[in-house]
């Protein structure tokens, strides 16, 4: 079948500076802050009149960081543990033989300043970077399956964990400039929600980091709390 | 920014031959039948693994018939009565810079045979020859958004106009083979969602026809009514 070839229309610009720690699907914290910085071509209002009407839009997007030459027929999904191969068609798995993502999010608001225009949103789950094929609007009465059944996938990953910040973090945190004010909470949901491999969970003397705006947030695991220890600048 | 090349996974075969009378979102009908046929490289049973588990699917699409050397951006979306002008990216619409499309469709079942595999959904809103680029779980907890707002498009089209056969038509419709046994309400959901153009809705002497599988069904709307008047072989 002949090949389609798209022209990304933005840049997604976002709260997730890299890979880990980004939740497994939009939506798990409303406290993801981010926009599509519209290209050039694509930067003009008039294409997105009326758009405010709209609480949830769609965004349809590229996997530009997990592009192999071949795709595998089986993954194995992080709900299911990492061990149990499912077929790719049956995840959202980023390996798929058209790297095509999809998010519902949030629409904040739309900000025009002389030729660029950004279009913001929250609770997505894009890295940084992102290219942006297409917006649609979210509608409900078509995209809301209340009745849906969603398999192995069927419940929110639970969000179980504590979150203790040290006095270092909380004194550090309370020095940043240019986060948002509900950087904290961020930092809450996403930790909580445990982002270490499955099979890295029995350790407890491993220290990572997850790159949230442009600091590195350091965090450990002890006694089945998580404790944040230190808030660096990238 | 670079273009991002895809490869068709397979091409919908649908109940709706042509584009006339397709709802305009998919779940308006649960009569729609149709199904991927998976294209050879992708026609493997394990990279649907599990796939069952799931009511609902994501199918991301080619508006193959909708491409055009240049996008406006602004449309006039039929829910609007044809008239007023909104931002492509605020509505659905086929012509858009990246002739994406977007469905949840119910699945129904995998049907392999030889080197064929075909997946069967309902309820799609995809003409019969459209490339597909993608399929995904519907998982609710992100994708159901309950407290959404749809905007100029929040409400359901109202199914309104009464729906009734000729005796010619019944008759045809008896004499049918190798039609689904619910091809009859197939057609009552499609003509009661009046698919004649805004600006058609007023004139009462003109005759339609939409192809529905290999038929061409035939009808007029008299006096708020819907007449079959006649089933004809495409």
């Amino acid at each position: 079948m002949n090949p389609v070839t798209m022209i990304p229309i933005g840049v997604f610009h976002s709260c997730f500076a890299e890979k880990f720690g980004i939740p497994r699907q939009p939506g798990l914290t409303r406290h993801a802050h981010g926009y599509v910085a519209l290209a050039p071509d694509y930067a003009r209002a008039d294409a997105f009149r009326g758009i405010e009407q709209f609480s949830h839009l769609w965004l349809s997007w590229v996997f530009h960081l997990a592009q192999k030459p071949n795709w595998s027929p089986t993954v194995r999904p992080p709900r299911l543990g990492g061990n149990t191969r499912v077929g790719v068609f049956a995840t959202r798995a980023p390996f798929r033989p058209n790297p095509l993502g999809l998010s519902v999010v949030r629409f904040e608001r739309l900000e025009q300043n002389g030729r660029t225009l950004h279009l913001h949103v929250r609770g997505g789950d894009l890295v940084d970077g992102t290219p942006i094929l297409d917006i649609k609007p979210y509608i409900p009465y078509a995209d809301a399956v209340v009745d849906a059944d969603g398999g192995f996938a069927d419940h929110k990953p639970e969000a179980g964990l504590p979150v203790h910040f040290s006095d270092l973090a909380e004194q550090q945190l309370a020095q940043l400039q240019n986060t948002p004010t509900d950087f904290r909470d961020l930092i809450v949901d996403i930790l909580a929600g445990d982002p270490r491999p499955a099979y890295r969970r029995e350790e407890t003397t491993r220290d990572y980091g997850v790159k949230l705006y442009n600091y590195d947030v350091k965090w450990r695991v002890t006694s089945g709390q998580v404790e944040v220890f230190q808030i660096v600048k990238c």
